[in-house]
């Protein structure tokens, strides 16, 4: 499909805030529409990772934990940052044995998504892991995490009963599911 | 399944940036593990809204723009900005007009999601739209929109391919191609 050059115009940025995994911008912009604004853009230093990590029987590993931003509860896959520039792949086999303790022989590349495109860059990437031997996991001190194995129809439950709300969870989930009732059409 | 209470505890707090979309505040923490640190949050003022607007040929809508944050161009289902406190469903019947031109007859929340839960409190409603009318569309000033109308099977391969990157888009997308699969199985 055709697709446009750059309509923005930059005339001037500051940074305004910084830490270890974001820094915002806020730019001084022409708009497309030819208008003078302002834009505050998240960039963010890591690459998010997260890992469908799928057992023998069918079953998604989840991890709860209590998310700091939404002051809730939330069930998710296994997900870290992967510095950019870094391979995220490696970042994934580690976060997956950090927070679960699961080794896998067999990745898969799934999916990329920008999950906060109208203020943020961040990138995440999403991997099916299979073929799991369980070893001893070590979150980071900031994560006090929940394990649990779930079978994947009632992974896909939790998602369309809006139980888990994660962006990359969810779109693993579905994928997963997808490839299940494709393979079922195709008989 | 078993849910902790919060395991962070806050001891100060500053903001650092606000506009007229987010606000920033780092804040002073005490992790789960006991460890001091900051977190940077980024609170949204709207809600994102999200719409699958499907013609009677299962043709989804999709809308084609350059995203001043990806420094790129991305084909997304039409998004737009609710005031928190605000009808979401209104919203995206606004949104849905303005970039589009398309009224809806018939509505469905499809799905909730938090789009970018390790840094921000952005959630996401994503709704299916039919019952299609054409009218004039009244894009805003930011806004330099191309319409297209694909195939539902194009847009979920367009999602596959990683040509669709945006996590509502994807997310729905999936969530539509789901549907078409299981009234299929049923059969």
């Amino acid at each position: 499909m055709q697709e446009a050059d750059n309509p923005w115009s930059v005339i001037g940025s500051r940074e305004v805030y910084e830490n270890q995994w974001i820094s915002l911008t806020e730019y001084d912009v022409i708009n497309p529409a030819g208008g003078k604004g302002i834009y505050g853009k998240v960039h963010f230093r890591n690459v998010a990772v997260a890992v469908l990590a799928v057992d023998e029987q069918d079953r998604v590993c989840l991890v709860g934990q209590y998310r700091f931003t939404l002051d809730r509860y939330s069930w998710e896959i296994p997900e870290g940052g992967c510095p950019i520039g870094t391979d995220p792949l490696e970042a994934a086999k580690r976060e997956l044995k950090e927070e679960t303790g699961l080794v896998a022989s067999e990745w898969t590349r799934l999916q990329e998504m920008h999950l906060s495109n109208s203020v943020s860059d961040e990138l995440g990437i999403i991997y099916l892991a299979k073929g799991l031997a369980q070893h001893e996991a070590q979150p980071e001190e900031t994560e006090q995490i929940v394990v649990r194995h779930v079978p994947l129809r009632e992974a896909y439950r939790m998602v369309t009963e809006n139980i888990i709300t994660d962006s990359l969870s969810v779109a693993g989930i579905q994928q997963l599911w997808i490839r299940k009732l494709e393979k079922e059409t195709a008989i």
